[in-house]
């Protein structure tokens, strides 16, 4: 399957130069949106997750049908003051912008194997902010899966020496 | 399984006098969270449901896998500005404040049967404009998925004539 045919190019969105890649049509799509999930769930039994982290808000749609699927939990890394409990957190840039992720402190077990799961490799600053936080509280992040990575902007060189797994390169 | 041990109750959050239901322990909990979604997934299969709609952004954690275990295709329902490309929208009142609610015009097919699937039926005011959007689209709502029902805040009565399924009532 061609994921690529379930991508809508925007021009100039959210801000003039960028071209924004619109990961809806292949959500909705039930064969293409199955298609890419078994993919991250065939990366995390290979790297033995044991729990699966997604970045808000599109890093929950890839990355819950891999927990449901594999029996294991989903921890979101959310905006700040979305989290009701004590929580640790991160400032890190982002492709456009700044941003803070936080996670409750009691989220990830000391010693578990979490793969990361985000629909979008960019600049890196959000998967690395993760990775941080996972680490933070005493997690093994054994891999990190996109649905799509764009390559100009050198994500994976945050992400070295870390399992990365994407399925759309542009 | 007994849901309820899965749920934080926090007093005073977001703001005081609120009761709020952290559903984080049950997403973090590998079992509990693939029990609650395989009680959607039931529930779409018996409501013949052709495509699963999720608001922003708890409803995509437990939507995306009813979506993904049945090969068919997930929608996002989001707050304003966050989808590229032409929208519908509806303005809502929320527990506390209002918002505004999107979904892209291409989302939803003329007469497909729709399921929407969000963590917390409260007022009922995100999930009534969720299925107003759904059916500005032409699309009909088979069934509306929550795993926790407010019973006081009375969000059913906003529901009448929809086929409802809550998996906790407080």
């Amino acid at each position: 399957m061609n994921l690529d045919n379930y991508i809508a190019s925007i021009p100039d969105y959210p801000i003039e130069g960028v071209l924004f890649r619109d990961v809806t049509p292949l959500m909705g799509d039930g064969e293409a949106f199955h298609y890419a999930c078994q993919k991250f769930v065939d990366f995390a039994r290979e790297v033995g997750a044991e729990v699966v982290v997604g970045p808000e808000s599109r890093g929950f749609i890839f990355g819950c049908p891999v927990a449901y699927e594999l029996g294991i939990g989903f921890v979101p890394a959310r905006k700040p003051n979305k989290l009701p409990r004590e929580t640790v957190s991160f400032e890190y840039a982002l492709e456009y912008g700044t941003n803070k992720m936080e996670m409750h402190k009691d989220a990830i077990k000391p010693g578990q194997k979490v793969l990361v799961v985000d629909d979008l490799l960019a600049t890196g600053g959000t998967i690395a902010a993760a990775n941080k936080l996972i680490e933070t509280l005493g997690g093994e992040v054994v891999g990190c899966a996109f649905l799509i990575e764009l390559e100009d902007l050198k994500g994976r060189e945050k992400l070295e020496g870390y399992k990365v797994l994407s399925l759309l390169k542009y």
